[in-house]
């Protein structure tokens, strides 16, 4: 049975990881391969309610616990509904966030949670990515490009900025400890630059010439 | 600190429970006592919206694995939003269902599942009633008796008498392995005499003359 390449891209806002795993995309069907993008919260009809409702209303509308378990619910049908079914077909599927997001927010917002998202993540998601790209990039310098705007959704986007030179360790953390699944991107370069060596990594991992 | 008595009350859909639930808060009211009356899923604002999103639509809208964890973060609001703050006054919580309910219905309808339940229930819930009343009744009686009429948003009704039947050992399976939390209670008699026997044990353990 054919198994795609499952790939996810991570990052600070303001990071380009949207862009850039857009362009991982473009690329791939550029070279004739079937990829699907997807994003989360979100990436699945039953998914993108549970994200309406943890994302609309007012900020202490859930717990840190409730919004975790909400945020599961929504990648466990992400998973079932989109993902898998792609990667059974042979096709290689770029989420833009997964589980890592999870695990950097909560452990910047609700440190005593961190354990608790790993378990939770072990008994009712398993799944990780074969290859995560971490778009890394000084917080200062996204600012200054301009580049952390709001989507409106995005509750963190005025906790400042040494909330996202937190957020920025904590993904750096993770990488540390998973060197065989991540790579380290350098963000503050020309959207081209990085997407040619994104591309470099990824296409060959797809069985295709880079 | 006032803590207040966690009581909750179970049973197969026809066997009274809602009803009894409701004879037991107004007799601690007729006592002078603070009772709250709340059910599940449901019980709190965010609970309910939660609750409209599982039982409304299709139903294999999500799977059983997506589903336990809507129901689990419902629970979860429920008993930070509505439970603990009335438990904390000192007054009494009676829930019409709570964690048994999902153990038994998973157990009926996914057994694999029975240990992600109880695994889930540990790492994000952790509470348990400090009394629980079963009302057991046979299914083919409650049907008989006309008890077992849909309220529109059951799934379970139209799964037939050997479900029920299934459903009935589950919970009869849980009293016997919780027996100090746990009081079955015959459902086959008028809910008065049904709703004495209750009022008996409940009354002494929130400190009043029964």
């Amino acid at each position: 049975m054919a198994t795609g390449l499952f790939i996810s891209f991570e990052g600070i806002d303001g990071s380009g990881k949207s862009t850039q795993a857009r362009l991982l995309a473009e690329a791939l069907r550029q070279a004739g391969h079937e990829a699907l993008l997807t994003r989360e919260p979100g990436g699945s009809p039953g998914a993108e309610e549970i994200r309406s409702l943890v994302l609309t209303g007012d900020s202490g509308r859930w717990s840190a616990e409730t919004e975790l378990l909400l945020f599961t619910a929504a990648r466990r049908d992400h998973l079932e509904r989109t993902i898998r079914p792609a990667l059974a077909e042979g096709r290689t599927v770029i989420t833009d966030r997964f589980a890592d997001s999870t695990r950097v927010y909560q452990g910047a917002t609700r440190g005593d949670l961190r354990d608790t998202v790993d378990r939770l993540h072990a008994l009712m998601i398993g799944a990780e990515p074969d290859l995560t790209f971490l778009i890394d990039m000084d917080p200062a310098t996204a600012l200054a490009r301009g580049l952390a705007r709001g989507s409106g959704e995005d509750r963190f986007e005025d906790m400042g900025l040494g909330f996202q030179q937190t957020l920025r360790a904590g993904f750096l953390d993770l990488a540390a400890a998973a060197p065989d699944r991540f790579r380290v991107i350098d963000g503050d370069r020309a959207p081209e630059a990085v997407a040619a060596e994104i591309a470099a990594i990824a296409l060959p991992r797809a069985g295709l010439p880079s």
